[in-house]
Order: structure tokens, then C-alpha cells, then sequence
């Protein structure tokens, strides 16, 4: 029923593809000149009067003839006759030309008294000092800044023609929900049309968002039909895809042409543009980040078109902490976390799945993979693509390591002079990536052979580093279940794990070890989670009936909590950073009164050694 | 009635008298998410449900369970009974646990053969691949991203608390009429409440515009106590000067106290804090430029306290291309203009004047001069803090010499993609700038005594440079009058000039000394305006009877115009510097076809030589 891509269209051809099927004519719309901030004229803007419109005492004092205040000097001083009071913005009497501050006069009633003559013209702002009828205050394509309002106000701008494009927003769908509405077993809810439209409405575009259509396609049709009258642009949101329920490119083709369907990126690929009544149509895919990268690569540019002007994100180069595969002759696109470790940038990067909405929440940036290349190594630099100023970017501050759910507390209490990023990569990678200067701390529970927690490691790995440690918490690690199975209840039972190298997993080695129980008995050791909630969250949906995390984790979903030891979860940091801002901001954080109130809220934390600080060579 | 400020409040110590005078609690307000773009959360945002809730096919194929699978290969296919067609996004029905793409499946009816065998949860999204119920979303302090709000959406999240304060601003004046009437004689547009409205707005506040008050204690004291009543801040636009109807700090004084009334800044230096019920009230000062300085360095840091982020403005070095004089004590703002000049970024100093809007919407950055120097020296380097993005800054370019009314115009052509600042100095003093590399290009029409335009002096002033000219039109210079004066009458007239080294001035003296004039018995002489428009305005309004300026002006007011001769009027720029994109861009636009309708419309110009470029060694 529906094509499957025969022939997807390179990235780089898309602009001109865009630049040749439609013929775009600027769209503007007049709004109120307080609304105006921030929105880009369509024309240049005149001054309607002068500014002042008439002569205007500069300073407090009187307005005088200045032919009259010849002659007057510290022996002849000279009394005024005809001097004026005036105010600071007074309009300047007719006739009058100068004004002199009123300490440098001697008053005695309405009489005036000076010791030296004036100039024509001191102290007066003139007719149009600021601008004057008819001359150009902004030219056209300026975008108005916040502090332009007060001038063009008085200027005599009332309202400003600003661009825009009108952008239609349909989505498709049997299984959404309104925004606004929870979700019932198997829906989600309708957010792609929410991120449309904030997404464009940044670049001055003017958003309708449709009702949500199921996936039918005479009511596709009907929906489409009319977002393209009432438009300039459509947007049919999922069903880009080649399902057995992906209708978009079919009504598309129904209503008008595909001129796409399939771009040669990632995420993204999907995409299709279509041409219906001469207006261009885009079939958005459904999974989030690739809607995401469609509306920055495609709809953007087409926004352009019509001469929104686009801003343009500022880049700087980065190593790349992990070799990032990518698939040749596409371009690819990774979302990353950067901060600047002492230095210089490193890039972290994040998820790639489609589907993973967080991924673009942490981002602060982003790769783009040149289609001729077969992904980066690790290690090696990259342009980052920053998405917020580069100020924040500065404040980022990167952990790398084991995960605890209390790090997204102290994200919250460093704000906002600091940025936390945590990537959970477990305690092992963490403190290799510190060792290689790719992170600011490193997060880690690792259970020495000497029965220590983290120093053994650390000297074994980080040798001469010279790294601190200071304590986030004890905090108690258990077995997880619906109904409070037991270490020893493993083997019998369904079970989720944590990743290699994560210092819970190594924990939970170590105890098997103890028991003599073989891992290769327990079903499920080798389906790995990166977060405690995860494991938490495979166990409450019956995927699993048992894991390890932390309490707080199974405190979180209300499931039972066996506890297997407490472990000493610290963070280790290279000691020649600690004065950075930054990690002083994070070590603050930790010590602070709050940070133990939120522990003891979440459970399972032990707070007798949170804020100590040790070293080691 | 009001006191001189007897005491002046250095400006390093403002911030401690705000952290010290004022208990400021977090203001927040809940918004709808939609509209939470830009915003800063009051506190984390939690996810609501997981995302996904229940596992989901990532792929398009058929759902099985992958221990049914186990056995198959290419000698053994195996035809599964259970398999469930399903698409990307479905769920994954109860007991199954991964999917088989489509394209790796032989169909035949409702049974699939498959030829090797899965792993469990291949190409599954499992509950909680983006998020897990209870995680943090995003900490408290974050300002939303527009491509959060989806993502924010589909995790259950409604409205979002955000950060605010909610300011009152009470504009006063007589000499006020409200926004959206023209002024009468003597009265002005009431704007500076426009401007103090949109750049708190821009900053997170939720701000109330009352209607403005005449200069009358009783009134202001009235609307005043409503201001504070119904907000958190209190603004009193003006009065709170000096003059004799200046009332704001008395009125301020009564309701509460005054805690500092001057601030060692200029502009800005009239500014008022005060503390009535224990919150703050700002009387700002009238003068546009000292309101926004005012707004900036002391609105700014108090929204601050209540929690607001304030942006960092990025920062550059420059080497300034004027001295500038400043009084030790005072911190003084000097609006700029920067551009990147070759390989270096150069700073022009824009208007000095408090009532000149126009310097700060020309103005990219500003300068601050430290209250222990004494000014800057032409060529010295300075902080330049960016009013743009600095991809904004990287755009603009800087042309300092002759004016003429077109260069708005090219202004207008060069956009988006090109920032055109023109700064009025006159001919002779654009050469120079230009010879020192402090600008791009300089407009000039300079006669030479052998009758040539331009090259004489460019020989003379910047030899072996490698200039080109390039020409922007032949345009007519005449005498503007309201009566039609011409040169013979200048004698016994008011007349105004153009400033010193202006080819204006100097085809004028060039003229005079042809027709033994001399410019003695000129009364007006020494009167200088620096652009065409400000002396025809001089002339419009009865300041003067006569001057001498372009055509377009003279005819923009309606003005009589007796023309004196035809000049050449040439853009100077550097050989090297023509392949940088934006003098091509400049270049392009004085070339196009619609450049030559506007200067055809303006009237006064010969296009002959439009676009003709000539090089000089």
C-alpha cells in the first residue's frame, strides 16, 4: 500500500529542491508596536515627527537671547530682563536660543543675574537631535530588540508590519490524546503538534494547531485540505513512516505531489514534502527528535524562504568523548551535552534513539555527521552546533558515572549559575573518562578486593592523579520486586541487571560470588539498565519480577525493597579543579542543609558522611 | 522644594544596597505550557507517567516472543503461530517481548516464516526508554526551550510554574500624551513606559502600564500607593530630577523613604531608589537613554534578587576609534557601534546625548568606563558588550564619512544578511578612518583644487593604500530655504552649516571663496549640523533661513532647494577588502535595479555612474 523509500534525497540537495518547487512571497501581519519585540519588520520604518519636534531646554535654568548676554563678565555682571525659567524638556520660547544652567545664575525673583555671555544654542536640544520626519529608524528585516519599543513609541510608531508564515499544524493518529487530556493504555499523548508550534513560532511563524485526525485517510484528506486553505504552510504530523497505517505520503500525493518522501539523515529520515495547491505540504515523522530534526533542517530553511530570517547557533569544536558510528551517505545528527573541563570542550554525546525526548531536554548542542564520513572516533575533535548562549554553555558542568537519582537534586540546587549534566555511564567509565580530562567528576561505588569502596580503584586506574573524593551519601542497594524477593530468590525468578562496569552490577558480582550462586542461573543477567529507575520501572511493569537499585528508586514506584549492603557513593574529582566555580557551586550543594533534606525525602540515604572530602595521591 | 543630590551613590555600590534593603521572595505565576517558552520554572518539573508507559514496537514487522524463535536458520525456517503484525509506536502485545522488522519476515497470510532467531527486546522501546514516572524533567531556574515544550507534554506536564514579578509603571508629565495619540506643540508620545515595559518583559516580568499623571504631587503620591499596591516593584517614569517639577523623590520620601537619590553613572545618574511597604520603587529618570541605563544596571540586578536569570551579554575587545572623555568618579555607558574589521573588531562611539534614541537602535554593544579612568584613547582597546547575538556583530558593517539620505536606504538593501552602521563624521575624517583600518568603507565627496572628486584626496592623505572608489551616485548639493534663497544670499540671512572637513562644507568654502564671500559675514556659520536632513530641519523650523545639504532632504520637508553643483558620491574602501561577502553584498546593492528606483524617488541623484568602481594606487 505504501512505498517503501526507493530513493531517498541527500540533505545537501534539499535547499535547492525547496528554493525551486515554490515561488514564496513575504507574508506579514500588523501588530501592536508593545507586541513587536522580538519580530522582524517586513519594511522600514520612518520617524512620523522629529524628535523633539521643537527646541527644548537641555538642562534646568533660564532660557535666554544669547545676542543679549554679550558683555556680561565678573565685573559687569548683566541682569536679564527678558530671561525665562525653564525646566529640563521645556519647549524653548520663541525667540529664545540659548539656555544657562540655573547655577550659574543669580536670582532674585523673576530677575536673572549672569557673570559670563553664552553661545547661541548651549544647553538646547534642537529640532530633531534625535531624529528627524521622514528618516529611516529601522530598515527592513531588523528584528526588534526590547529596547527600540521606547523610541519607535516616540517616534509616532503605533504598529509595526512584521513577517510571518502562516503554518498549519495537523496531526494524525488513532492512539493520541489532546494535550491536556492523561492517557488511557496504549495512547499518548498529542505533543508533536505542541513542538511544531512553539519550534516555528521562535522564528516568527504564526501556528494553527488542528484537532487531531485518526488514521483514516478521507479525514487526513479533509484535514489537510483545509490546513492548506487556511495557510501558507501544512504540517501532517506521524504517519510519514511506511506502516501499514502511514497514510501521509498517499494523501499527499491524493491532494497534490510528493516532491519527497525520504531524506538521506538521521534522525528524520521519513520526512516528505509535498506540493498541494501550489503551497508547500511537510509530513512531519512521529518519533520526536525526528520531527525535531525535520523542523530544524527543512522548515526552518523553507521559513527562510519566505525571509524569516533564521538565527544562527554559534559553534564551537569539541572532543567527543565516545566514537559515534554513523552510516554513510547519510547525515547524521547527535545530540550532545558540551562543557568547557579545564581547557578545553569536550562533547558528550547522548541517546540517539528517535524516541528519546530527554535526550533533547539535556542537549546544550549538537553534532552534525558529514554524510562522507563513517562516524567519529573518540577522542577526536568535532563542531558542536550550541543550543542555548554560549554563556550557559560555559556553566555547564559534566558528570560522568555511576547514576543516582539525588544527582537530578543537585542539578536543581546548583541553579542557575551552574548546569549539571550527568551522563550514566556506571563508576568504571566514569573514572576513566576523568582520567582522560572528559568530565568534571566522576560519580562512583566501586567495592575494592581490600573490601574499601572506590580508593583501591582509583589507585589502581588513576595512579599520581591526584583526585579528591568528596561524599554524596551511604546509600543502601537492594533487591527490587512486587512482592519482596530476596537475594536469593534470583535465580527462580525473572530478572533485570545493570550495565558492565556499573559499580551496582559489580556489587551484585561480588555477592553472587559470595553465595556461590553461577550468573549464568539467573534469567535476565544480561538485559542491562543504565538508571536504578529503569530497573525500578522494568519490575513495576511486570517485564521483570526483580532487580537491584537504590531505595529511593523502589521507594518512588511503591515496590519492595530488600537491601543488600550500603555503599559509599562519592564523587571523585581531579584536585587541581576544585577551584572551579563550578565544582566549588557542586561541593556547596552537597554540603548544604537542603541537599540533606532531600535526601532524607527520597529515602535510603545515609547523610553521616555527605560533604567529606578525602584525597589521594 | 528638591534637593541637588548632595550625595551620589558610587554604582559598584548599588548592588549591596539592594540585597540589603529589601527581603525578596520568589514571585511565580503558572502559565499554561504553551506559553511557558522563554520562561524560567519556579521549581522542577517531575514527569507525570512514564514515557512510554508500556512497551512499544520500535520497528514496523510482527511482535513474537523471542524464545519461540530460538532454532531457526536458513537449513530450519521457522513459521511462527503466534506473531502479531504491528507498526512502529504500537504496543507490544501482553507476553511478547520483541520484534522482527518486516523485511527480515516471509509473509504468507496471517503466518510469518522467519529464518533466524531474535534476542528478547530487539526492537522494543521498553516502558521508561525516555523517562520514568517521579524523574526530574527539568530543574527549577531553567528557562524553556521551544523544543521542550513537546517533550514536556508528552510527560503529563500542563502549565508550568514560572518566575516573575509583577512591576507597575507610573509614567508622569504634563507635557504627556498616552501612546497611540500624536503630541500637540510642546508635548511628546509617552514611551518611556513602553520601553521600561518591554525590557522587563523580555526579562520574565509581568508588567502593568497606568496611565499617566500630570506633574502633581498628590497625584503621583495616589498613583504611586496603587502601583505598589497591585505589584512588587513600583517604576515612576521621570520627575525625578532636579527641576522645579521634579516631585518623584518627595513624593517617594513621603510614602516611604527614599534610600539613595543619584547614582555616579551616566547616563542614568538622576535615578531614585526608594522603599515603600517594604517593597522597591525606582524613580527612573526621564531621558530615554538614562531610563534604559537606569533599567539596566539597577531594574535588572533587583529582578535578579527575586530569582530571575539575567542573560550575560557576551563580551569583545575593540579598539575604539575616538577618544572618549568621562568624569573619574562616574561610571559612564557609551552606546557603540562594532564591527570586525579584517582581522580585528573595531568600536565607534555612537551619540552621547541622553534624549538621542537612535544611538541605541544603532548601537550593537556598549562600552563601560570604569569610574577610575579618565576616558579612553582613540585606538585603545576597550570590553565591548554585545547588544546582538554575536553572529549579529560578525554582520555588520561599519561606514564612517560623508552622509547622504541613501545610505539608509542601502541600509534597507543589504539586509538580512549584512548590518549596515553609517557613522557621520564627515568626508575628510572617513578617509583618515579609514586609512587607520577603523571601518569598512567611507562615503566621500571631496573637490580636489584640481577640480577632481575624491582622488586628490585620497592621493594625498592615503597614498599607496589601494583603494577603490566605488560610486554611489552623482547628486546635487544646493541652498535649502523656505523661500528660495540661494548662494549671493547667504550674507544677510540665518544660516546653518555642516561640520568641519564634510565635502559639504568644503564645496561651500570652495564656492564662497569663488564669489569672494566671506564666511565672516556669514552669521550661522560656525552653526554645525552633521547630516542633510538636521539642516534642512533648521531651516524648516525657523532656526535658520538658509544651509546647504542635498537635494532629498530639502525636498523630504518641502523645503525650496537652489542647486550649486553636482558632486561625485564615492564609497573609499580598501583593495583587499572586496571580496569580504559584505562589502560584496554592499557593492551588489548599489548595483541593483531597485536601488536606483529609490534614489529616482528621493530625487536630486544621477545614476549615471552608479555602481562605477575606479582603483587608485
Amino acid at each position: 500500500m505504501v512505498k517503501r523509500y526507493l530513493e531517498v534525497t541527500p540533505l545537501e540537495k534539499v535547499p535547492e529542491v525547496l528554493a525551486a518547487s515554490f515561488a514564496l512571497r513575504p507574508v506579514t501581519v500588523r501588530v501592536p508596536l508593545p507586541e513587536a519585540v522580538g519580530r522582524v519588520t517586513a519594511a522600514p520604518l520612518f520617524a512620523r515627527f522629529s524628535q523633539p519636534e521643537v527646541h527644548l531646554a537641555a538642562m534646568d535654568g533660564i532660557a535666554v537671547r544669547a545676542g543679549e548676554t554679550l558683555g556680561a563678565d565678573e565685573q559687569h555682571p548683566l541682569t536679564l530682563s527678558h530671561a525665562v525659567r525653564v525646566n529640563t524638556g521645556n519647549v524653548l520660547p520663541e525667540g529664545y536660543d540659548a539656555v544657562i544652567m540655573i547655577e550659574e545664575v543669580w536670582q532674585e525673583g523673576e530677575r536673572y543675574t549672569i557673570r559670563k555671555p553664552v553661545s547661541p544654542w548651549q544647553h538646547v536640544r534642537p529640532v530633531g537631535e534625535d531624529i528627524g520626519v521622514t528618516e529611516m529608524v529601522v530598515p527592513s528585516r531588523h528584528r526588534i530588540r526590547a529596547h527600540e519599543v521606547g523610541a519607535l513609541a516616540a517616534f509616532g510608531i503605533r504598529d509595526v508590519e512584521v513577517l510571518t508564515v502562516r503554518a498549519g499544524i495537523v496531526p494524525t493518529g488513532s492512539e493520541l490524546v489532546p494535550f491536556g487530556q492523561d492517557p488511557g493504555p496504549g495512547q499518548v499523548v498529542e505533543s508533536n503538534s505542541l513542538l511544531a508550534a512553539a519550534f516555528l513560532e521562535v522564528l516568527g511563524a504564526r501556528c494553527t494547531r488542528y484537532p487531531r485526525v485518526p488514521d483514516d485517510p478521507p479525514l487526513i484528506r479533509d484535514a489537510l485540505d483545509r490546513a492548506v486553505r487556511e495557510n501558507d504552510l501544512a504540517i501532517v504530523s506521524a504517519g510519514s513512516s511506511a506502516g501499514t497505517r502511514d497514510y501521509t505520503a498517499t494523501v499527499i500525493g491524493e491532494a497534490g505531489e510528493v516532491l519527497f518522501h525520504g531524506v538521506a539523515m538521521k534522525p528524520g529520515k521519513p520526512v516528505i514534502l509535498g506540493r498541494v495547491q501550489g503551497k508547500p505540504v511537510i509530513g512531519l515523522p512521529g518519533y520526536p527528535l525526528s520531527a525535531l530534526t525535520v523542523l530544524r533542517e527543512i522548515a526552518a530553511p523553507l521559513l527562510g524562504l519566505w525571509g524569516l530570517p533564521l538565527p544562527e547557533e554559534e559553534r564551537l569544536t569539541a572532543r567527543v568523548t565516545r566514537s559515534i558510528a554513523s552510516e554513510p551517505g547519510t547525515t547524521e545528527f547527535v545530540l550532545a551535552a558540551v562543557a568547557r573541563v579545564g581547557d578545553r570542550w569536550v562533547a558528550e554525546p547522548l541517546s540517539r534513539g528517535a524516541g528519546v525526548q530527554m535526550a533533547a531536554v539535556r542537549a546544550n548542542a549538537y553534532l552534525r555527521i558529514d554524510p562522507a564520513a563513517e562516524g567519529v572516533e573518540a577522542g577526536s575533535p568535532v563542531t558542536a552546533r550550541l543550543m542555548v548562549p554560549r554563556a550557559e554553555a560555559e556553566q555547564a558542568l559534566l558528570l560522568t558515572g555511576s547514576h543516582d537519582p539525588s544527582l537530578d537534586h543537585l542539578a536543581d540546587l546548583v541553579r542557575p549559575r551552574v548546569d549539571l549534566h550527568a551522563a550514566s555511564s556506571g563508576s568504571l567509565a566514569g573514572l576513566l573518562a576523568l582520567g582522560r580530562g572528559e568530565c568534571h567528576a566522576a560519580p562512583t561505588h566501586l567495592l575494592g578486593p581490600d573490601g574499601s569502596y572506590n580508593t583501591w580503584y582509583l589507585e589502581r586506574y588513576l595512579p599520581g592523579t591526584g583526585v579528591d573524593l568528596v561524599c554524596v551519601a551511604g546509600r543502601e542497594q537492594g533487591v527490587v520486586s512486587r512482592d519482596g524477593l530476596g537475594l536469593a530468590d534470583l535465580p527462580s525468578h525473572r530478572f533485570v541487571n545493570r550495565q558492565k562496569g556499573s559499580g551496582t552490577r559489580m556489587l551484585l558480582d561480588h555477592l553472587l560470588a559470595e553465595r556461590g550462586i553461577s550468573p549464568s542461573s539467573i534469567l535476565g543477567y544480561h538485559r542491562e539498565m543504565t538508571t536504578h529507575l529503569a530497573v525500578a520501572l522494568a519490575v513495576k511493569s511486570g517485564e521483570a519480577d526483580c532487580g537491584i537499585c537504590v531505595y529511593s528508586a523502589a521507594k518512588a514506584l511503591g515496590l519492595a525493597f530488600v537491601p543488600i549492603g550500603q555503599e559509599r557513593y562519592e564523587l571523585a574529582i581531579r584536585r587541581e579543579q576544585m577551584p572551579d566555580a563550578r565544582i566549588r557551586a557542586l561541593v556547596a550543594a552537597i554540603r548544604s542543609p537542603v541537599f540533606r533534606d532531600r535526601l532524607a525525602a527520597m529515602g535510603g540515604y545515609d547523610t553521616t558522611l555527605t560533604g567529606v572530602q578525602r584525597g589521594l595521591p
